[in-house]
């Protein structure tokens, strides 16, 4: 009952590396030597969680900001130059972190490094903070027509319950348009600390070359403080109801109190999510999806800085709703009642490791967990050592998550046309 | 200008294996020793174009009959199997094909072989039948809250023009309804013929051992014709509306002729879609994602069994409709009047080239560009030799397929709350 990731050509562990540059900003790296390609991705400590109410969504804006331009590139240079590199690039902002990214052949690394850190260092032009801010209105608009993305917006600011887990990324049309530059400007300068940064870099490397490009890079990058508040979660439970009268179907977003990232349960955690609600075969998946009762029915476990939670999702016609959310309920409460069974837990275990290697076998798939890893530890961990932990996490351990009664504290959030039952 | 996939580890080129079963199976291979991981599924020529009307959306119910059970297993055993066998597996139906996929680590591949090829032998029994049409039903309705994937059903059908590549894959509400197990039997042994079908296998194998278990796990399968007819595609033109006042956005779905799997000229098609319409850059992007008028505008080529399509998709505010379509209109028909830049076809290259390699470098990610490529194409084609095909393809290649004037024969098609112009 073992999964082992080393690949059976590749032999050895990879090798982890890891350098403090002077101002502040920690540069880490898994080196593959049989990889085709690299990547490399600035992560930063900062999100929606870290926002106002003032500035809600500033943190993804100021993504978008990122792209366009540097004292040195506008945002045509910067579109063009990851163009010619030949990179997959992309970048995303969460509640908790703001991530940007690349792979190349392993001879483009150094232009890579080059273009990804001086991003980080952006003009934040006040034409193009004009020009963008209809961009991300344009974003926000586009999510109207999304009942699934909707119902996660409500439901996590009701079930956080005033803790900065539940602010939105997207922000509102009304925080968007009031935002200004300047702002931004406090903002960008309050967060993006060298500290508060780290650069990760997976696949085929030169450490040395990396450690002394990136330091040159950065050299006059100024070092100061940006810490993060860790508020006590009081979560919310019960239920609540959005009636839109447009949609077709019947929408629920499920909460119930989970597991902080460096909090050890989180793995069982994970697991008794999958056993519960993965969405290729679980309790709720043989309940509901496999019954034609619901389109969708699914749970998981998200572990974020210093709280976490059970998050679930179910879909079904509005004449069934309420038959369906019964279902739901049932089937996690029961849990708590019942034994979990030791052949489930396994399957589920086995299904995580798996996804987990397979996930982390190129560079780009390596590089968010490998860059998270560290933020949320401090420290490096291997797939190897992820895997080993879920696979040690005991059926006990499940057993012990569900004897706290998580799921006799759910929130559930509807979103559907009227008279839903909830 | 040249891409190299053969990383720079892993030196020589990959090994293919091909054999042909005595009952007509195909089963193809690409050896990565390096791999840590192998691929394996079966490509069925078969999919929604091979429907009748009477029969709209058997081959996607099919699809989830095979993971319904065979003589040897239940529907739960299926699953059960996946799940112990640590595999990520997936299935999935088009216009064109059905595919069932799983990857596992080498050692499993025989199990895995097993219970794939058994799945090909589906019992079809009639109160699973019964049970997973609702399942249908539930997915169909899911599909309504979904505008983007509405107005493409729509815009698809019309643009194709009786044409079979405008079938439904889901079918509709009525004609699952109708559905007979008797009809699905009949469709299922006049399309799953071995020849037909294609078993893949990209990673860590022994091609021998492979063709031996294969060969005896598939040698009762009766061998029979199951040709497709390849009718010549006379597409619409114009402009069409479907309106729905529930909706917030205006979403519009692009056609416009383009080139068939087999035909040469698909690779300057791809690159030119690149050029017009990539999604982090190009002439669409920059008109109307950048400047904030649209919150999506994007256009690629389809190669298709003896047809193809240019295909697109942009999304507005319904007070900016007519003028974003106007924009994007013009992007494409000035493309024929101006002239294409080296600069912009060489980045496009570029860009495409690297998405092939970065997504080839998993054995999972290659499997399905190798089983639909050999579909296709009736023979193996290497990473690199795709690749070397789109760097090849020449400025002067696209300025020809410009001359054609394929979007002065444009489709557009909006689905939006009331009073939308097209």
């Amino acid at each position: 009952m073992s999964v082992d990731t080393s690949g059976a050509a590749q032999g050895a562990a990879l090798r982890s590396d890891r350098t403090v540059l002077g101002n502040g900003l920690t540069v880490v790296g898994e080196h593959n030597p049989f990889a085709a390609t690299v990547a490399a991705g600035y992560f930063v400590r900062t999100g929606a969680r870290d926002e106002t109410a003032e500035i809600a969504g500033v943190s993804h804006f100021l993504e978008h900001m990122m792209f366009k331009g540097t004292d040195r590139r506008t945002a045509a240079d910067i579109n063009r130059s990851f163009d010619e590199l030949g990179a997959q690039y992309n970048a995303f902002t969460s509640e908790e972190r703001t991530v940007y990214y690349g792979a190349v052949l392993p001879e483009r690394l150094s232009e890579l490094l080059d273009l990804l850190s001086d991003m980080m260092r952006p003009a934040l032009r006040q034409e193009d903070f004009d020009v963008e801010k209809n961009v991300i209105l344009e974003e926000i608009a586009m999510y109207e027509d999304r009942p699934h993305f909707r119902v996660f917006e409500v439901a996590g600011r009701r079930f956080w319950n005033g803790h900065p887990l539940g602010h939105s990324v997207l922000g509102g049309q009304d925080s968007i348009r009031a935002l200004t530059r300047e702002q931004m400007l406090t903002y960008f300068g309050r967060r993006y600390a060298p500290s508060n940064l780290i650069l990760a870099v997976a696949g085929a490397y030169d450490w040395e070359a990396v450690t002394e490009e990136v330091a040159s890079l950065t050299g006059a990058w100024e070092p100061f403080d940006a810490g993060r508040a860790l508020a006590r979660p009081d979560p919310a439970q019960g239920t609540g109801e959005t009636e839109d009268s447009k949609l077709e179907r019947v929408h629920t977003a499920v909460f119930a109190p989970g597991y902080a990232a460096d909090d050890e349960r989180r793995y069982a955690a994970a697991i008794l999510g999958s056993v519960l609600g993965d969405d290729s075969g679980s309790r709720l998946f043989w309940s509901l999806v496999d019954k034609g009762l619901a389109d969708s029915a699914s749970l998981g476990h998200e572990a974020s800085d210093g709280a976490g939670a059970f998050v679930g999702y179910v879909s079904s016609a509005p004449e069934r709703a309420t038959e369906v959310l019964d279902i739901y309920r049932r089937v996690l409460v029961q849990a708590q009642d019942d034994t979990l069974d030791a052949e489930e837990w396994r399957r589920a275990q086995r299904k995580l490791a798996t996804g987990l290697t397979l996930r982390a076998e190129t560079p780009l798939g390596r590089l968010v967990s490998l860059g998270v890893g560290y933020q949320s530890l401090g420290r490096y961990q291997s797939v190897q050592d992820v895997v080993d932990a879920v696979m040690r996490s005991s059926l006990e351990g499940g057993r012990a998550l569900l004897a706290d009664r998580p799921f006799d504290r759910l929130y559930l959030h509807t979103l559907g046309p009227a008279n839903v039952p909830s």
